[in-house]
């Protein structure tokens, strides 16, 4: 019999996770399926059919596991963007607000070439700060964003707003409204 | 002209990096390049053609990254291992010791099921202490560990022979000595 689950089917909820009222999206049970995992890399790429990338941009941490198989699929090179301290060689840096304080992501200066043609990939599109800065820098090394391509839009927090109202084309697989 | 480069080609050495004396390998630069990327998976893979894998099991955080091309290109479900208080769902933990003091990592108690074939994915094979803690939670799981592939290993700081010594089958795809 076929397996007609989609990729919500492998998506788990967390009740109450990281705290009350939140419900979290579980993504590490659609990576750990082979089918889910594969679909997920299939689907997130359907857009692109036939686009040229150099580089894919992922976002740490979970970014990583998505954007790994995303530019292997693609055959192009991977960037990690990541938080402050953790790249070894030369980094420019962008600060993004959260709901307490600000946090800083970097990437390595030499990551990208100016008119490179980048997708950026994370599994969750929620206020879409992270996002933001992460569009930020790399655009700062003239690198050329084509899109934002994530598993989970959660609306209703506007990140697809936000991204939308930098002029970002934005693809995500499944939303949670309400969350 | 063909390009003859291989995997140490791409691996940027950063001199006294995370501290005096220290040569880190940076291996962004090998995944920021389609071609060193592609070769890094493939050669990753070569020991096991014609061997089944059900998950492959990557350590934070680069781990992801190729551990999830990795995975991709397998055909076989990804699941991380990750710092403590990370995984939002029910965990199993295991603690090592560091430099100073020790550091805990953990794996959702559902993401390996009895029986089921893994490899375990890093890009760096130091001391083997995260490797290990790996294996254990893996293991404790019920998993079968098939072989730990490194892109990196330091074979002066001890990880290959705590693994060797463990039973485990290492691969890893450049060595530096005298690091």
């Amino acid at each position: 019999m076929p397996d007609n689950r989609q990729i919500q089917d492998y998506i788990r909820p967390i009740v109450d996770f990281p705290k009350e009222g939140i419900v979290f999206r579980d993504v590490t049970t659609l990576f750990a399926s082979p089918r889910g995992f594969r679909m997920a890399v299939d689907q997130l790429l359907h857009p692109y059919a036939g686009t040229r990338f150099d580089k894919v941009v992922g976002l740490e941490a979970r970014g990583f596991i998505l954007g790994g198989a995303v530019a292997h699929q693609l055959s192009a090179g991977f960037v990690p963007i990541r938080k402050k301290g953790k790249l070894p060689a030369a980094t420019i840096a962008e600060s993004y607000t959260l709901e307490y304080g600000e946090a800083v992501v970097e990437i390595h200066d030499d990551a990208i070439a100016p008119g490179e043609r980048v997708l950026l990939v994370d599994d969750l599109l929620a206020t879409g700060g992270t996002a933001e800065a992460g569009i930020k820098l790399v655009e700062r090394l003239g690198g050329e964003i084509i899109g934002c391509a994530f598993l989970v839009d959660l609306p209703d927090l506007g990140g697809r707003a936000r991204l939308e109202g930098l002029g970002m084309d934005v693809h995500a697989l499944c939303a949670y409204a309400g969350d």
